[in-house]
């Protein structure tokens, strides 16, 4: 019997090594500082460890996958720390954002040599296929950037369709995931077959994973989740819940309410909050959300029927699990 | 004979057409737009020039080339959308900045776009060394990174060293000129002995270059330079100039007035910029910045001496002193 936290937990802390150690330079400080600050945030450490994962379920040993592991995890930071210039954000994991605790330039700055130590840290890695690798690698960072275009586009939209939201959350969340899934298969020398299973296993798992986030925006305990209850509420966030809400409401007040969010700009009260969590519930659109969480998460390990047992493999299907019943 | 200018322009036109036609994706706009538009912005193409030559002055064929030295522009053009942020600047290349038309978010994504695109370009490339290449590539980014991060730095600073200046300036300039130098030279499969010299020879073009742009904001004619004459002595920029006549002035007046002019971040009207000028013609500072550019430039060329002759190696001995002459 695998102890799958314990073992999460083991590479987990590989990762986290590395990430703070992935430079010995302390000049020039105005780059370094912050750059370290990000890295030593902490965080879920969630697509280091789906790369791991997929590069052991095709047979790779995990240790080969480390270099390129970290190297996901610094490209994660440094999509966080210009996009929360963009979405002017103060904090992010309880502590300031980069452009707040310094100034934007500084986060600018910092942001482009994450980038640059992302590559570096990938080129470590050896594998016959280095160059298929760094192009996955690289195709995700324009996906990335494409995704959050159309986010700040869909913002001042007043209208967004659902599947113009679920290609937006693919383009910012799911490729990531697939290059993880795809560079990890990659190291271990997977066949075509496997590699397209495990891309769209991570596909799935990333449309459901942010489905939750935006569920847990609303059911989540606040303490637990670190976040406001409806933060995106009242950040007037264009979510799958408000999105399918306005698909399916009334033509009633309850569907002016829900203009009305997005007009506003978002609510003004925890009223608000109430009367807008009281209009998903009566159109189902809670448990409808839930339900997408789930048919994704059942479609992303059906996909690992493509791969042959192993613990590796048992520690994906734990790991989707693991993601579609988290409370933070 | 050879027609230097007519083979420039020749391949200044190959890469310009690959540059127009980077991707034949328009949309999300938000971050196409801005990329096409300062790739469409003209500019000398020094780097992806430097880049072919090498590659052909070591027996490989221009066309192999081509992806990577189009990947060397487009990164460039990252550098530049991001400094222009950071230094506040309103116009480049006689057009107005994307953060000006568009906003600094947008320049932010551009850039972080350009970026991506400059690996795909890098990644075309067919080489048995790819993984060097695109180490070469991430290396250059990282030094110019921190390049910008010191120049950020020398501008809050009452005191900075000649020393310092010319490590920066290497890092932000010169850098990247070794890093199309060993490119080049890695994909028309070079010698190590070649690839150093080469790269050599790029760093001391690069010096050069920086200096004599310092010189340029001095000396040049207004209208032909496209800039206005003493625009450095506006912003109180440390340049060479500045810090080499702080060097050298007696402490007297004329000492004086150069700490006066980094104090006040800059002088106040065209009666400081003749005393400044003045200043620097009593101490001879225009004279040794000129020397320096030619000495420079010599080292560049004596560096040509480990590389067998050829037509691109009579290019690149054209190039330094078209770099060295060039009043623009």
């Amino acid at each position: 019997m695998i102890n799958y936290k314990e073992r999460y937990g083991l590479y987990k802390s590989l990762i986290e090594d590395k990430l703070l150690t992935f430079t010995t330079k302390i000049s020039p400080i105005g780059i370094y500082e912050p750059m370290k600050y990000i890295l030593d945030g902490g965080g879920k450490r969630i697509r280091p460890m789906l790369l791991i994962f997929c590069c052991e379920a095709v047979g790779g040993k995990a240790e080969e996958s480390l270099n390129a592991a970290v190297a996901i995890e610094i490209l994660h930071n440094f999509t966080l720390v210009h996009d929360d210039i963009m979405d002017n954000a103060d904090t992010r994991r309880s502590r300031e954002t980069i452009h707040k605790k310094w100034d934007k330039d500084t986060a600018i700055l910092a942001g482009d040599g994450l980038l640059g130590y992302a590559y570096k840290s990938l080129l470590l890695t050896k594998s016959d296929r280095i160059q298929d690798i760094a192009k996955s690698f690289t195709e995700a960072i324009i996906e990335v950037c494409e995704g959050q275009s159309y986010d700040k586009e869909f913002e001042l939209r007043k209208k967004v369709r659902i599947d113009e939201y679920i290609m937006m959350i693919d383009k910012k969340t799911s490729e990531l995931l697939k290059c993880c899934a795809e560079i990890g298969a990659l190291i271990g020398k997977a066949t075509q077959e496997e590699i397209d299973a495990l891309k769209l296993y991570a596909l799935y798992t990333g449309l459901a994973f942010q489905i939750q986030d935006d569920l847990l925006d609303i059911i989540a305990d606040e303490k637990e989740f670190g976040k406001r209850t409806g933060g995106d509420l009242y950040e007037g966030k264009k979510t799958y819940l408000l999105l399918k809400a306005i698909e399916v409401a009334a033509e009633t007040e309850d569907k002016e309410f829900l203009h009305y969010i997005i007009e506003n700009k978002g609510v003004k009260n925890d009223d608000e909050v109430q009367k807008a969590k009281s209009i998903y519930e009566k159109y189902g659109v809670i448990g409808s959300a839930s339900e997408k969480v789930e048919e994704y998460t059942i479609m992303a390990n059906e996909e690992l029927n493509h791969i042959k047992e192993s613990d590796a493999k048992s520690m994906l299907k734990w790991f989707s699990d693991m993601l579609l019943n988290r409370t933070t």
